[in-house]
């Protein structure tokens, strides 16, 4: 099958990418560099299966050529901001590179008569939720984060599309999801500054914030999984796994991954209870409807870490490196 | 209270005009006529508590010098696509008139200093709920209408700048509104078909249709108990009535407001459930948050469509007789 492949060049997507060509599947994919790293690319350019496209998908009559040209039969899209934080100190930023971004992918399919679509949102278009693990089917949808608010809306397109334009979606509400390739977040934030200065750790908040982190092996199974054992019109499941980690858990193996002894290198908290304004410090995910379709992950959240934690050191490693070389 | 209003030239917010005008307040009214008409603001340009802007809100710096010379303390917004049909013809149309355009009214009002914010969001947000009365909290929210999806991607806009810039909103989720200056919808469309031809009547679906009809002067005055009486960052109500009338109900009104003997004009169905692809046939949203709160409508549905098919009619005859003079 051919599939088309937005964010290509993102975490989610080069670890995508891997997996569909090692089944056979033909895979174009579509990326801008504005968050994407050339060097996820670099193991797939030789693929005769694998065609990349440098271009941003805001620009929609470029898109539609690209659609018209490539005439994928599935998309998967994850072309999107991927830091919270950002929508915060650029208020179109999420409106632009999110909302507007999965519009323009939903209309190039619309056009060019693409039929199927793997959409991933996040658990955080559920806001802060009174109801532990949060279901599906919560309501109401208050975000409180611009980056939530687009993919609230992304969801809103996505569900339109589908029920107007006979377009099959499956969306998926992630967890944190971790592993190698990943381009922001607590693991590679914390390796970096503690490999720039192991000498202090600083913390966002007061470290208590915990979240299901999922490794990106087990998302791209459960999303995998999913879309093969369900048909309606539109499927949606919460992708997460059913503990969670602390900021805390995550400081203490970031220290041991990198060989440092907690006693020298002290914390410095920011305080309060979230990360940053918009960030939800408590997120648990109800994943029993995945579950009842028969897919589980096979790393709870201390395992994923762990294990990403090691993966995403290494990576560092090599990059730092080959930057110093 | 200095206080700015979009889509003025519209339906809802001409009929809110004359209420602020006649409670002291000063009025700054923008619209760009593309579906607001001039003739709704012809009672209030001697007013000197009142002034209008013509103005496109898609045009952020214009908007935002807008704020900046005005400088009003709360915004009811308005403008919108109200024509739900109409998304599926041009798929950017709500996207722009209702997702951007809400976004560029947000911006302004934080680069502005502007804290107060009252929205008209839909019931269309629910999609086609399975729970009735349909409470606030419902979900899944799936819109099946590229209108309904633009409403809850406003709705996530209004909610992540309440909680992330301090503006104090307002939400509320619509029945169908009626009364006197509608600009389109099932009362005014009968009725200028039947003053056309009255020798049948055209209906969209199977007329079994059956939604709650809520009077513009309910609907504002809920509003304004609404603004009044709740003191959250963000307060969110449905708006709606207890019962409901079924389009078919509403022709048997028509055809007798215009005085054409029944026998005589037979009717022409469409056919099926929908009046159109994106069509919600039965809504029934649960006020009780609202009812707590202390305030009720004073008309139920059928009242409200009685009365508004008598207003609409008398004022179609009136434009009729001015055009043809």
């Amino acid at each position: 099958m051919k599939i088309l492949v937005t964010g290509g060049a993102g975490f989610i997507a080069s670890n995508l990418t891997r997996r569909l060509l090692a089944a056979g599947h033909r895979v174009v994919a579509i990326d801008n560099f504005f968050l994407g790293k050339r060097r996820h690319l670099t193991p797939f350019l030789g693929d005769p299966n694998y065609t990349f496209i440098e271009q941003d998908l805001l620009d929609l009559p470029a898109l539609n050529q690209v659609f018209a040209e490539q005439q994928p039969q599935r998309v998967w899209h994850f072309a999107a901001n991927s830091d919270i934080s950002f929508g915060t100190k650029f208020t179109d930023f999420d409106l632009k590179g999110g909302t507007l971004v999965t519009y323009n992918v939903l209309e190039a399919m619309r056009l060019s008569g693409c039929k199927q679509l793997l959409f991933s949102s996040s658990g955080a278009v559920y806001g802060e939720p009174t109801v532990h693990p949060t279901p599906e089917d919560y309501g109401p949808m208050l975000p409180i984060s611009l980056y939530a608010a687009s993919k609230l809306a992304c969801e809103g397109l996505v569900s339109a599309y589908a029920h107007s334009f006979d377009i099959q979606v499956w969306l998926f509400r992630f967890g944190n999801i971790i592993g190698p390739n990943s381009t922001h977040g607590v693991i590679p934030d914390f390796l970096g500054r503690l490999m720039d200065d192991p000498s202090h750790l600083r913390i966002l908040g007061d470290g208590t914030q915990a979240k299901p982190y999922v490794h990106v092996e087990d998302c791209l199974d459960g999303m995998e999984f999913a879309q093969g054992h369900s048909s309606q019109v539109l499927n949606y499941y919460n992708l997460a796994v059913p503990d969670r980690t602390t900021v805390n858990q995550i400081a203490d193996w970031a220290v041991a991954a990198l060989g440092i002894a907690p006693e020298t290198c002290p914390r410095d908290y920011t305080g309060g209870p979230r990360g940053w304004r918009g960030d939800v410090p408590y997120v648990n995910l109800d994943i029993t409807k995945i579950h009842r379709l028969g897919w589980g992950p096979r790393m709870n959240s201390d395992a994923a870490v762990q294990r990403a934690v090691l993966e995403i050191a290494a990576q560092l490693k090599a990059e730092r490196a080959e930057g110093g070389a």
